[in-house]
């Protein structure tokens, strides 16, 4: 641990103690394989957190793609080449009909900024929805338009954050009202307002899953009638896939697609590289062509063959290894172990989740979001090798969402350790 | 040509039409190898452009750093990781004092991004001087600050575009006043008009060497007095070393060393990882903390293990192979090249640059920028395989940014192809 310190202590000299870290003792890790991590002293843990490593941590089949192409060519994408059309055509055939063209980036950022761009460039309007304690990026822009994170810059005037329907915390609340009737009447109070600012709307953003929101089961109905909404006003859908996408929902290879619902535009991240920088925006030539016309959109590394390969690469191995079935199945397996843990234990007030994403809100006695908790739980974990982490407006909701080679062994661990935490808790109490 | 006309169209329906792609004829480039780029019918070119592969493309090193730790570990930042530690303490070492904190980011966008928001907060202003005909990035914020490209958002109101002293073009129109103290009135204008306005400062952020500008030779003087009325004005001095940095400019590892006037924040990006996406912006510790109080910045991709070990290899190929050293040499050999063309030729009216980075400006028998014959040049050398661009207000400067490894006989080469394109395009006006 003394090494450990040194290393913090170095780390909070040259990257600040801002920086922001994992868990109250930081976990020291240096090697990665499957959902398993393992530490400097060689301690192995079980990884049920990170989705950078989509498809297991150093999958042979994606490092092999990044070095061969690494060795053969390294540039941006201002010269014809052959992978990146290749990965361009494979990607937008997963999409439904009319989303047909991609235009590459390299973090989830630079996507959901260029997805705004387009919105606000076709429609002419300047304003943006967003659920509220939601986050889409470390930019100004986004930065200014995020209720879920602390930052300098005040709420934009030209965004709205409307909170969105919770079912658990709305039971909770014992409200008699209709959930998403309430919740689309807020909306409409939204955008009359951006009119009234002489804003407009341009965009609603949405996280397909409301990961940061806590994963609350968003009903169908409110998404369809969000977007019909926006439309209606003139401004466009954009589905954060960040988080949801490329299989995790188990059910589909992207969130949105749960909703019946097709948005105007998606933006891809984090999973897309299994930890390569690259990211995406995909959407209808139309708006594409639109926004063309007026603005000349270059990204330097984005698309580039070494991504292009790296992210070809991690499509093949969702298909070859039937990854989306398999969170589909283990995700099921994970909701029933949870599920009966949380009939056992009352502070487990809701499971929720869809496909290899979980989540559960943590509650005390009288139904309130309990954090304190949360967080106990969230650290016991890791000390007894477990990795987790805590999620949503109170931070009492436990977030697993573990590479999608995660199975039903490691589900069955992940679920026997946090009963061990659980019990370890109470009895502390 | 067949084969590539068909990729083209496939490039074209899936990437659309709107992504830039290089000359006339577009190059279709499966290998690289040092500073040389091989196409599909094994033609080799000399690239004398291209920056993303700073010490070579696919330098041997870097891509074994690179698969090294891509077969270990490739996650993001929040957990404890030696690779990122020792990474920032070598990077920040080569910073003059002060400068002695990095926070890391995937791209130059990112990078610009995080250096506004540091400085917006820090200085409680929201006014951001650039040059005129800069770019510093695709996102919507810094999209709203560019004069340098076409963008479908309006120039900022908190912006304010100036334009920095060309030595050549002031000459060329024969101005009697000085050229320093005309171009820092305009500064003060500039800094009143957004005093006027309510924005007050926060910040002036320039390229260190104006690329985009078309590399003019801007005086000293004018920089370090531009830094100061910035400061007096409350705002901060952002150095953008996207292009300059790393040692291109031959006598400093740093652009803005030249000036002899230490910024308050420094950007950097592309040469960083030899193509890999990573990016920095390195600060005084004291402005990061005064960020870091309200701002949780996190950047998943950014300084992950894969990303340090990459920018460890390109530091150590640039010490090991003498690369700086090797800029300076084979840019003073290259300039005296480029000027004996220069002096035999009234088209070339101007050679400047600085390093391995010049700039030919083209002009017409008035003095006034071609474009026209700068374009004709650069698609005839490329016939003849050598890669060089165009950049500038007029897109009549010639650019040449070969990666370090470019020596005295690729100078030569790309010195004697010049001279014919120059022999060919006069005998076709």
């Amino acid at each position: 641990m003394s090494e450990d310190q040194n290393l913090l202590e170095r780390r909070q000299a040259a990257l600040g103690p801002g920086a922001p870290l994992f868990y109250d003792r930081p976990l020291h890790i240096v090697r990665g394989e499957g959902c398993w991590v393992w530490d400097a002293e060689g301690r192995r843990f079980l990884d049920a957190y990170n989705n950078v490593p989509h498809v297991g941590h150093c999958h042979p089949h994606v490092t092999e793609a990044l070095c061969r192409q690494a060795s053969l060519l390294n540039i941006h994408t201002r010269y014809l080449h052959e992978g990146i059309v290749d990965y361009a055509e494979r990607l937008t055939a997963t999409f439904p009909d009319g989303l047909e063209r991609v235009m590459f980036c390299c973090t989830g950022t630079e996507a959901n900024e260029l997805a705004l761009r387009i919105a606000r460039a076709v429609s002419g309007h300047q304003g943006v929805l967003v659920s509220d304690f939601s986050y889409h990026g470390n930019s100004g822009g986004l930065a200014a338009l995020t209720t879920g994170l602390p930052t300098p810059e005040p709420f934009a005037p030209f965004g709205r954050a409307v909170p969105v329907p919770n079912p658990f915390r709305w039971q909770a609340a014992g409200d008699a009202a209709d959930l998403v009737a309430h919740h689309l009447a807020l909306v409409d109070e939204a955008i009359a307002s951006l009119d009234a600012a002489g804003y407009g709307v341009a965009a609603v953003l949405f996280d397909s899953i409301f990961s940061t929101e806590g994963l609350p089961n968003v009903p169908a109905d409110y998404i369809r009638g969000v977007a019909e909404r926006v439309r209606r006003a003139g401004g466009l859908y954009i589905a954060d896939e960040v988080q949801p996408g490329f299989g995790r929902m188990g059910d589909a290879l992207w969130g949105f697609e749960a909703a019946d619902m097709v948005p105007d535009i998606v933006t891809l991240g984090k999973p897309m590289g299994n930890g390569h920088p690259i990211a995406a925006v995909v959407t209808r030539p139309e708006l594409a062509d639109a926004f063309a016309r007026d603005a000349l959109y270059f990204n330097t590394f984005a698309g580039n063959p070494v991504s292009a390969a790296v992210g070809r690469a991690v499509l093949d191995v969702i298909a070859g290894e039937r990854l989306m079935e398999r969170a589909a199945d283990t995700g099921r397996h994970l909701q029933e172990g949870l599920g009966k843990l949380a009939t056992a234990d009352p502070r487990l007030g809701d499971v929720r989740g869809r496909g290899l994403f979980a989540a559960i809100e943590m509650v005390d006695r009288r139904g309130e979001p309990d954090a304190a908790t949360a967080r106990a739980v969230v650290n016991t974990m890791r000390d007894r090798g477990v990795l987790i982490s805590r999620i949503g407006p109170d931070d009492n909701v436990l977030k697993i969402r573990p590479p999608l080679t995660f199975g039903q062994v490691e589900a069955d661990l992940l679920v026997a350790t946090l009963a061990e935490a659980l019990a370890g808790t109470r009895a502390s109490a």
